[in-house]
């Protein structure tokens, strides 16, 4: 296999162990239901992952791949502090309703206890995203002259809080789509709900 | 035992189990495990609680008693829409980060699945409890004449997901706690992070 065709496998094995874990429970879910739901031997998917908790840790690792790849890398490019807070609200709405990856973001919130080395690198992981996006509150409220009442971290937990508990309520089909959300939660950050 | 004594020993065991599935996960802890930790029996565990899933409504169940009493009952008897969303902000912050009831509290988001009858009541009185708020959110926004950029459903989803989001990443050491964390909330919900 070409190192793509290996990359390729692995995150099918990902994405097809998510929505088992979504749909009957993590714990319910055992290797060999993986396997099986991938018409794989037991030693074939042993192959790519050696554990559960393996494949638990490289679901949340791969949804930090997404962040990283279509939040943070396109933002980084924006100059405006204003401007690029809107995009991050943006794109970190689309990636959480992305139909393809969905089940991967939501794994991020898995309450189940990794091994300690690898939970750390999670939450590591996890830590840099809260501070950017603390730190670009900041350069937000200090460009447009925020009064001084809400401080950077609060802000920055307020709005992973609205965006990552999407997952809790959103229904495909329901009125509130990413076309709509983004606008009304871009709003709602920076004039509150009487905007 | 009178009623009360019924009661309390109930509550206990809910909090003593609500601690276990947090530290070791909720599928990682037996029925045996609850038992021991409040020194009984494994007969007298059953003697209050069927099995496991059981365990884990009545823990969600109690959550929702604990919102309905500490957060509706009170803010009930607030006249003004804007006081009526200034109280329950505030109180049910407290709640989530209430000392003795935290563990109960975060209960509401694991992902275990319940069985379809526990989890359809449960989700009864979560839709309700996000009803009340939306409904709240469109009287504030009426009486303070919000320029409508914002529907109160996903005003209303924004406030649960920044109240809710909070067991994610508080820390009883931290510098954020309910004194100040309830006004910066409140500013945001208000007026956004430039307030």
């Amino acid at each position: 296999m070409t190192r793509e065709a290996v990359l390729d496998s692995r995150q099918e094995i990902l994405r097809t162990a998510a929505r088992l874990f979504q749909q009957r429970g993590y714990d319910a879910t055992s290797m060999n239901d993986v396997a099986a739901a991938l018409k794989l031997s037991k030693g074939g998917l042993y192959h790519h992952f050696q554990s559960k908790d393996e494949i638990l840790f490289e679901i949340m690792n791969h949804a930090m791949d997404l962040t990283q790849e279509r939040v943070l890398a396109p933002v980084g490019n924006i100059a405006d502090p204003e401007e690029r807070l809107r995009a991050l609200i943006r794109l970190h709405i689309e990636v959480v309703l992305s139909p393809r990856d969905r089940e991967i973001t939501v794994m991020l919130h898995e309450n189940h206890p990794l091994p300690p080395g690898l939970r750390k690198r999670i939450n590591q992981r996890k830590k840099e995203y809260v501070h950017y996006v603390e730190s670009l509150m900041a350069d937000v409220q200090k460009v447009r002259r925020a009064k001084g009442s809400v401080s950077p971290r609060a802000a920055a937990f307020a709005l992973l809080g609205m965006i990552n508990w999407i997952y809790q309520w959103y229904k495909p089909e329901g009125n509130l789509q990413t076309n709509n959300l983004v606008p009304q939660f871009t709003e709602m950050v920076f004039g509150g709900i009487l905007a």
